[in-house]
């Protein structure tokens, strides 16, 4: 039997990635999982994501440091308020103050050199431009944009092999990603995805994170089983 | 009096980022180098790094450790040997086993991190397509789609600045480097370049690092004053 083909995933522990994951089992990759550790506020999202490994499988998952000395002023790393109660209207219309410069491309760097040494040609990532909270870096074409990049920067793309991003969540609304989670048989207790959860890991209900995941169930039709303070 | 434009410097300590260092103080840039700990074999050469540093003058000097677990499979950072005694010629007929995966997509996704927080524009590294050894991620291509990309991926990016990734060595030859970086005052006594240095900092002479410096040297009808074996 031919070896299955492999794909890194990047898995950071919330509802995208953790959906994006069972998608990429679903299409028959074998999962080389990553997380980053980078003293973000809601660190516990990293239990979640060895939770969600065990549960939907992977080959291997590695959890990288990474040094966040460069990640200043951000509310996921530093000492600044992390905004509450925001309506839909108030998110969409700036770069929140939770945003960590350059964390996608540091994180897909990081996905690329591991592609590159166990040979797979294939990277998921579960960013999501419709409930995206105003992040540059979740837009498609900064995803397409990595991508030809990608295809430049490394070996397998001298040598003719074509490196693809997938990034299958990108025009899902939150509540589209929760019902395909759903179908896919997802357990979401399992997920984090609060960005400021009290010391016992419960969420905070009115961060940016909080409302976004609240309004999916909700839309979905379905009840979230995490639980809120 | 107008604060001067920040830039970043990626500055491994050889020769190449010295120069790049140098024309960035010279075009007036307050210069930010950012060098990275990467248990490379070379470490000696954050050494050089900080000499560089002090010399030619920097507003700020980051080291930052990135975490090399994902980075096997190279000369520089595993027990593969160092190539010695290879002619031009077998150096540009393949990617080299001092090649690290996606490395300068890593470093150049940090230094736009830090460009970020620090409100710079501006990205200089001293990559170099002539005598480069085969890397793919040191060709003009790479450079450019590295810059489409961070253009979308940043604060920056979306609201209107234009990031520009300086890559003013790459169509130079090494003793066109040399002669540019002697007449910039660069003192070359002070970097290092040698991929397999003895305990006590003398270089090979033999790896595709010394040859190309040596050669470099040669053509430009100067003296290495660094010491070797």
């Amino acid at each position: 039997m031919a070896d299955k083909k492999r794909a890194i995933v990047l898995l950071s522990g919330g509802i995208d990635s953790a959906t994006t994951l069972a998608l990429a089992r679903q299409q028959g990759f074998a999962v080389y999982a990553l997380s980053f550790d980078y003293d973000q506020r809601h660190r516990i999202e990293l239990k979640a994501a060895g939770r969600l490994v065990e549960s939907l499988g992977a080959n291997e998952h590695r959890v990288i440091k990474v040094d966040k000395s460069l990640l200043k002023s951000s509310a996921l790393t530093d000492d600044i308020a992390v905004p509450k109660s925001r309506s839909a209207n108030q998110m969409s219309q700036q770069i929140p103050p939770t945003y960590v410069p350059a964390r996608n491309t540091i994180f897909l760097a990081y996905a690329l050199a591991w592609a590159e040494v166990i040979g797979a040609h294939d990277i998921f990532i579960g960013v999501n431009a419709i409930d995206y909270s105003g992040y540059p870096d979740c837009r498609p074409e900064f995803i397409r944009a990595f991508e030809q990049m990608a295809n430049l920067a490394t070996k397998a793309g001298v040598e003719g092999a074509r490196l693809t991003i997938h990034a299958p969540l990108i025009k899902l609304t939150k509540a589209e990603i929760i019902s395909k989670g759903n179908s896919l048989g997802l357990d979401f207790s399992l997920t984090h995805s609060c960005y400021d959860p009290t010391p016992d890991g419960r969420a905070c209900s009115q961060c940016d994170s909080c409302l976004l995941r609240l309004k999916g169930f909700a839309d979905a039709g379905l009840t979230d089983p995490v639980k809120y303070v």
